[in-house]
């Protein structure tokens, strides 16, 4: 898609459109070809609308669809697969003055509130009324709900309190052309026609621009947090652990594992043998009125799969052994740049996923470093590499793994979504059949193509 | 759509290819041209096609294809809303006889199934294992789960546990031409594209066939269930009762509100005057380690609101407590043919929703029993009538209610669907542009229109 307008005349309709929100100051458009992956775009885009209002977004969508020039809705760009990334040609459309909170209503356990706020900020606001938004992706503090929503967030609860799409009741949407439409229901049930909104949760900016959610809240968790630190000789001891306290029925709010690369990078980073020695960690936590009870029996399970476990209630040990777990990344970031990958298996395929990583780490002669929400089956196997530019022999890795996993029965996004750097292999997940449906279903909502172009999907050439 | 093929040739060509699967008995086929709604169709359609297998399915796609002759999929027929009617010129697609259990994984909490297995079937399985599948309409033991699926839907305990969609993963479906896709993950987590499971749940037979899915179970709640009967002088004290119970944070798995003329049907059935001159009655049950001390609360609230409460534990007691709500259905069927109505409201407008109810029974001299799944706001306005045919009157009353819930934030249906009975008002709800938007999705997956036509959307002329 082309558009036949110069850039001087588009910029001169948008700000007469949308005088004092339009902003081509070259250090923001530089600052808006990158997200958190480490991708950079080829160059800076033309400019970027700082939309303040749903009918800023009409008016910004109107012009795109009048001078047929794509744009990429951006929310705190923290974004890991490139989805909000900007290049040459396209407009900016930044959600992130749009960070009001409009409602809450305990009575509906509900809030309603614009795209650019921050999940933390929201779940900070929310605590006063005793109520939170469960969707906790690693970027909550600095990633905004309607970032979360166009990704369809995970993050670490997502086994016992679901993911984002459970955590949505209604939207509202500007299309492509800059009509306003609302989709889903302020009810907890609702069965009227498609579900438009779940479609609209994951899409990732390609079908249409999220002005509003309407959230679905959960009462905050009373009484004690129950933490147990596992330490196992291998990976796949621990994954043994953790799968057994999924088949045993139990349902902690949160299950990581991490493996020996990682503890041995954080051991490096951290200058002393935090983890005595152990080849594997497994981080779980229970809340509720049955968190004790429930960490006593995952304990029993770790033992039984071969580990040294510590059990405690008490806050400050638990936040020692969850630092264990939050120190990750920060360790492995002190050794390069790093891709931070994202794949996803069944359960009790985990133990396989980590054995197909070590034989692709000696296929590749590469290092991957791997931490999983192992409650949901969600792996990131990590990259570590110098210079900026992601190396071929990476991808080739990168792109064996996601193999591994579809051949694992799972998927090659768990959370992370397509974006820029997953769209080679999308077709290999869904099969051409699924992947030219899903390509109507863009057409029909975006025919001109102007949303988000070249993300999720592969630019027909 | 009309074929211009002849009755005869279809029905051989279906025999031909599906020896032993095509059934013309006139009983079998007259008892397609209704559901439980009390709606029939004009007439009996051409044969019924009793599917055993996925290959079964695609066999009858691909000749509906090539006739261009409507296929009407068809589970247990429990619909409510004639969603699953088969009228003159249609092929009904039975999926009864695929009613296996192809897979239970508790490692990975999920189980497969054919979809014409009964819910109430696959949770006796299910039992064995420690698991349970949430949904839980009122049909479980008599509708089957790919029903549910096509419908999403709700039931008693989707306050606390969710409605379908939150309870599947993935889905096998045939499309109307007979390709076989698979959406959705067998993982928890999964951003690959569109939702497009999502979109296939609640699509009520009219986007593709769903032929196998994968559930997403849970552990087996343990420990003792607390039950609340609470009996109060006005539905407007009941509905007070049930909205503070959530705004105070309380998750019960189950609330129930009945009023006044449910009660009074109910003590003239029964023939003694079992809730003691209540004018409303709340059924609240809480599980979970917890239940106990919920229960407690929940009965302050209710006693607060003017209620008079009986808590108990004890399961003969609870039993006593349950069937007054059971039984509330086949009181009002005794006097004459029910239309039970279904509509959501957010919770805090339930009282406003009765008082509406109230205010059109007046305007139409009609009287509406309802009873309401208080947790989640979804109320079951029903018309007792005599005779074969649903009075004018009654349809006006409909009307004028459904755009009630709509003036009140809520839906025309929570969990029955559109189906044949409700599709005059889809439109109002979802305005002219998400209409046509999912008329767009309705063509792009069935371009030749042969899947349950004339459901959900009004035909146009």
């Amino acid at each position: 898609m082309t558009t036949t307008h110069s850039t001087t005349t588009i910029i001169d309709a948008l700000e007469t459109a949308l005088p004092g929100h339009v902003d081509t100051d070259p250090a923001l458009l530089d600052s808006m070809t990158v997200d958190r992956s480490g991708h950079r775009s080829p160059g800076t885009p033309l400019a970027v609308v700082n939309a303040a209002t749903i009918e800023d977004v009409q008016a910004a969508c109107r012009l795109a669809s009048e001078f047929q020039v794509p744009l990429v809705t951006r929310g705190a760009g923290t974004g890991l697969a490139g989805g909000a990334i900007a290049s040459p040609g396209e407009i900016v459309l930044s959600l992130t003055g749009m960070n009001r909170i409009l409602e809450v209503s305990p009575e509906n356990r509900l809030a309603v509130v614009e795209p650019g706020i921050l999940n933390g900020a929201l779940n900070r606001a929310l605590a006063g009324h005793g109520l939170w938004w469960a969707p906790d992706p690693a970027s909550k503090d600095i990633s905004t709900v309607g970032g979360n929503i166009a990704m369809n967030a995970g993050g670490l609860l997502c086994a016992k309190y679901g993911v984002t799409r459970e955590a949505v009741l209604a939207l509202k949407v500007v299309l492509a052309d800059g009509r306003l439409i609302t989709v889903g229901h302020r009810t907890v049930k609702g069965v009227t026609g498609f579900d438009v909104c779940a479609l609209m949760i994951g899409s990732e900016g390609t079908l249409g621009i999220i002005v509003e959610a309407t959230l679905k809240l959960l009462p905050l968790v009373e009484g004690e947090v129950a933490t147990v630190g596992g330490f196992f000789g291998s990976v796949e001891d621990a994954a043994a652990a953790s799968s057994a306290v999924t088949a045993h029925g139990l349902v902690p709010s949160i299950m990581e594992l991490m493996d020996g690369h990682t503890i041995t990078a954080m051991e490096r980073h951290a200058g002393t043998a935090v983890f005595g020695g152990a080849g594997a960690f497994l981080l779980v936590q229970c809340d509720g009125p049955d968190a004790r009870a429930t960490a006593e029996r995952v304990a029993e399970l770790a033992v039984a799969a071969g580990g040294r476990v510590e059990v405690t209630t008490d806050p400050v040990e638990a936040n020692r052994l969850v630092g264990l777990r939050r120190n990750a990344f920060p360790a492995l970031e002190a050794m390069g740049t790093m891709l931070v990958e994202d794949m996803a298996v069944p359960r009790d395929r985990m133990a396989d996923a980590f054995a197909e990583i070590r034989r692709i780490e000696d296929k590749y002669d590469v290092v991957i470093p791997t931490t999983c929400h192992a409650g949901d089956g969600n792996l990131h196997p990590s990259f570590v590499y110098t210079g900026d530019e992601v190396p071929e022999k990476v991808w080739a890795a990168a792109g064996e793994m996601f193999h591994t996993a579809l051949d694992l029965g799972g998927t090659l996004s768990g959370e992370h979504g397509i974006g820029l750097l997953k769209r080679t292999w999308l077709r290999d997940e869904l099969g051409d059949d699924q992947y030219e449906l899903q390509l109507g279903i863009k057409q029909l909502f975006d025919p001109l193509g102007i949303l988000n172009p070249g993300k999720v999907f592969v630019p027909e050439s």
